[in-house]
């Protein structure tokens, strides 16, 4: 047989965990992997960088899973510096121009993968290319952030405070900058979270020194000689010797509508469970593609390294033989500010508004430890259950150390369509150092329970 | 309607929050509830006693939840320091001694709810009657071992390395004394782990400073005036100031069975799943009862706080004009040495072999954190796998702070019999400081997916 030639366009999580996953089944003799990246490295963890910023992650280096000296011994080519301009489905070519040189040449593929990633949205504002008006998306980003601030920014601005902001200010705070964040809503994370559970997280930033502006957006930046000198929002110029944008990104899915690969409703490239596109051969993963929501049945872009991951390893298992299949996901997610831990799953209350679905929100408030053990913080649990069968939907978590990752039994049973009744009853783990009798978790399904039968 | 009298044996966690769930539903006027406790002190927290004993959760009072007079002004009456002696289902009568004065009474009950827990093994061995010979079961024994350190003990013998073994030692070792665990299996907490997993334990007690006697069998405490003065065991005779026995617990169920009440073959009180026994108008829940494991089918007495709260709920509600069932359990438990955190759910590998059943077992070595992130530790998960269908019957895991917790998620996919293949994609939460970007639950699913089907 033949030796059949693999091209991967973004060697980031989704295209690299392609790679490595199709490497480990198939051999160089059977496949040629060969990946393109834009950028002059591979396989970082962009989740890291406000941890480099805050200095608790050194050099950036770390943040680096893999090199392209370390795909090479695994018989995976990598081209940096090189973009993939063009995709032509019909005669299974790409146009890549290596960026150094300028120069473009034509490569054939017989299998294709997209993983392209996502940008961060830049609202096209007056003065937003001001040097020090920056995004955090790569370890270029973090390092010229941190340059910044050792060169003795004093003041900083956060422009969005979802989770990219709030890990950002968390940063900026640890290097004693002060900051000011601004929200165009009405609370910190209120596109995850509602508004109840989003306001703990807006009074943590405040209790943390920062500035917090809501119902603000953003009008400009103010520069001097080309330098950001203030950032202007809800009607105000707040001085400001670098500003992060944190609002959110949009899938990079033009390459592929080019080519004329379907793109759905949410942007994102659309993939059938195996990966597989609109187009013959072409498959893609991660930020750049629609993934279903196992309980809205709605599309969506999610950037978070996780899918990129899973979807990857489906991807790669798919090219290298097997069969595998994405099941979708549910919105899970976990953050912390500080020592606060924020966790979500499913939808929540704003979303089942929106859905004009009928549910009942409960929420329960406990001890992430046994209330006599030291170190025994609170914890707020909201669960999202339907109506009419009793079903967990989804489910907040926020709270000290260990309030977080209480996400992940009520992702399991909201993945599982456990009801809350069950769930109230489950056998979780106790102990004093790490847990109440009643687990925030099984005392939070009590009293959904409770609630749904009132 | 005439107000209905309702009696409890048992002033602890099944008993009282059977009471209380009761009181809940039902006024006074409706239902009298009394209670009867042997001891001084109602619902007190057992488990945090070694953390009395090691000295981060003080003074000792802090483990009573709540007091005989706050249950008073919720109209439940509790008689402390009164054993109930008899039951007599035909007339409806309990034989009441008071046990300062020794006077003997009856008492009439509507219904009747026994919640007696259980006692410590304590096998008749030469010298166990020795001043210094204790267990570690109530507020009194807390006391008692705490008095014994500050008096001047430096040699201390732990007799079991289970879950109050090891919780124990931690105390000890924290309070500055020699301690030597005596153990007849072949490593700490055997029974609830497999080897390669307790094998971990067993180190850590080692690296701890304690020494550990494996496969040793105590014969007998010698004494010197009535005090102990050494543990003889695995040929050896240890000197000990103090030893405390940790060599499980039997369910205090002859009261019931020299009722008529069926007790079944693990020792515990026979209950249906709305906790009625045998006998009409006669309950039970807590330590005293069998439950039933959803696993294996097996009644067994796991005597846990977390399931007598449940089954008191449980119990409390049906006895309140409610109906509730207790589902079950499925052997979860968590507990912690020092900086290690260990976790169990489900069944082991060994339980595997016993049952005759064809299982997969995996291991997974992976970080509570991203590798790169502060405080990242080691985390083993090993997964038990149903060879047939893929199913997850059990987990074990084992490793720094934040590992003991990843059993929840686990015990949710056993309790939902989700499959490994399942859950190898779930949609488990993911950031820097709390997790890898393959959660070590996910990855650990997809080893045991992989083992599968290789």
């Amino acid at each position: 047989m033949p030796t059949k030639r693999l091209l991967v366009i973004g060697g980031d999580a989704a295209g690299m965990s392609t790679a490595s996953q199709a490497r480990r089944m198939k051999g160089p003799e059977e496949l040629e992997i060969v990946a393109f990246e834009r950028g002059p490295r591979t396989s970082y963890a962009a989740c890291g960088l406000p941890y480099f910023v805050e200095g608790i992650v050194e050099p950036a280096e770390k943040l680096v899973a893999r090199t392209p000296e370390q795909f090479a011994k695994r018989d995976i080519e990598v081209h940096t510096g090189h973009e993939v301009t063009g995709i032509d489905t019909a005669a299974r070519t790409l146009e890549v121009v290596e960026l150094a040189s300028g120069t473009t040449r034509s490569e054939s593929w017989d299998e294709l993968v997209i993983g392209t990633g996502a940008s961060g949205v830049r609202p096209p504002l007056p003065g937003i290319d001001s040097a020090g008006v920056m995004e955090l998306r790569t370890v270029d980003d973090g390092i010229e952030l941190d340059r910044i601030i050792a060169e003795g920014a004093k003041r900083a601005v956060v422009v969005g405070a979802g989770y990219i902001g709030i890990e950002v200010a968390e940063a900026l705070l640890a290097r004693g900058l002060e900051v000011s964040v601004v929200e165009l809503a009405d609370a910190a994370m209120a596109t995850t979270l509602d508004p109840d559970m989003a306001s703990k997280v807006t009074d943590a930033l405040r209790d943390a020194g920062a500035e917090v502006l809501l119902g603000a957006g953003v009008e400009g930046f103010e520069s001097t000689d080309g330098r950001l000198a203030a950032v202007v929002a809800g009607g105000r110029s707040i001085p400001a010797d670098v500003a992060v944008l944190g609002l959110g990104v949009r899938a990079n899915s033009g390459l592929a509508a080019g080519a004329g690969i379907e793109v759905g409703s949410a942007g994102g490239i659309v993939v059938d469970e195996r990966m597989h596109t609109s187009a013959d051969g072409v498959w893609a993963a991660g930020d750049c593609v629609e993934s279903r929501n196992r309980v809205t049945g709605e599309s969506m872009v999610v950037a978070l390294g996780t899918h990129a991951n899973k979807q990857g390893r489906v991807l790669g298992t798919n090219l290298g033989g097997g069969s595998a299949t994405f099941p979708g996901l549910i919105g899970t997610a976990v953050t912390k500010f500080r020592g606060l831990e924020i966790g979500r799953t499913g939808i929540t209350e704003s979303d089942a508004e929106r859905l004009g679905w009928d549910v009942v929100a409960s929420t329960a408030q406990s001890k992430t430890r046994a209330g006599y053990y030291p170190g025994a913080e609170p914890v707020t649990v909201k669960l999202i259950t339907d109506r009419s069968d009793g079903r967990l939907l989804g489910a907040q978590v926020i709270g000290g150390v260990g309030a977080g990752k209480r996400i992940d039994p009520l992702a399991v049973a909201v993945w599982c369509e456990m009801g809350v009744e069950e769930l109230s009853m489950a056998d979780l783990s106790y102990a004093p150092p790490v847990s109440p009798v009643w687990d925030p978790v099984v005392f939070a399904a009590g009293v959904a329970a409770r609630d749904l039968r009132s």
